[in-house]
């Protein structure tokens, strides 16, 4: 039986960032900008330390949609995301989608990322292709 | 001597992805959707066969704007991205960013990724504060 969505449908996911976390993603990805992986350099910069990459925050909304809300089978269609704030490494993020309006098999995300404070870090919407 | 950057000034990134960059992503950013980590599963769906995480291939983006054009320092402030076409293990793509205007200390970046025939997989838009 395939599962049925509703509008307000919710998921999230949480994770800790690690160092390793951004010293791999940076090594698949290629992008070792200093500010992510120069402690020096970066204590120069705006940030006053190393900054988490924004595409890997906005990865952990891929991992939201991929496998909470929609879940396993959701097809990704369209990611818009703003940076608000810097993310650091040892800070614990969650992830948030929902459900804001379904056309057909496709639904239009809301999506947030907070860190441990509450303080959103990033924000936009998604288009997916439902399970 | 600050850089000067210009309107259709142009950088790009490539690189043929393995099974391992899926692995490792799906490790770090917490998606194992079965679409990009399971053969068997990934053969059940529309693509036949396991799928890179859009979120990867967005990845690439970020790594042109942090690395190449506008380059280190650059600071992520937005990003619109539509995923086009599925991208497999295997297969090298190249993502593209052209600064398409700028105002005071901020870029608009149109930014492209096509796979090793020349074919758009993803396209989209990004803001940047210059470095």
């Amino acid at each position: 039986m395939q599962k049925k969505f509703e509008v307000n449908d919710y998921g999230e996911f949480s994770k800790t960032i690690s160092e390793s976390d951004v010293y791999l993603f940076a090594g698949i990805c290629g992008d070792f900008n200093p500010v992510h992986v120069n402690q020096k350099e970066a204590e120069k910069s705006r940030f006053k330390n190393r900054v988490v990459h924004g595409a890997l925050i906005s990865a952990f909304i891929s991992t939201v949609l991929g496998t909470v809300m929609p879940g396993p089978g959701t097809i990704y269609l369209e990611q818009n995301i703003k940076f608000i704030k810097p993310v650091f490494i040892g800070q614990t993020i969650t992830a948030k989608a929902i459900i804001r309006d379904i056309i057909s098999n496709k639904a239009c995300m809301e999506t947030t990322v907070i860190n441990q404070d509450g303080i959103v870090v990033a924000e936009g919407t998604a288009k997916v292709l439902l399970p």
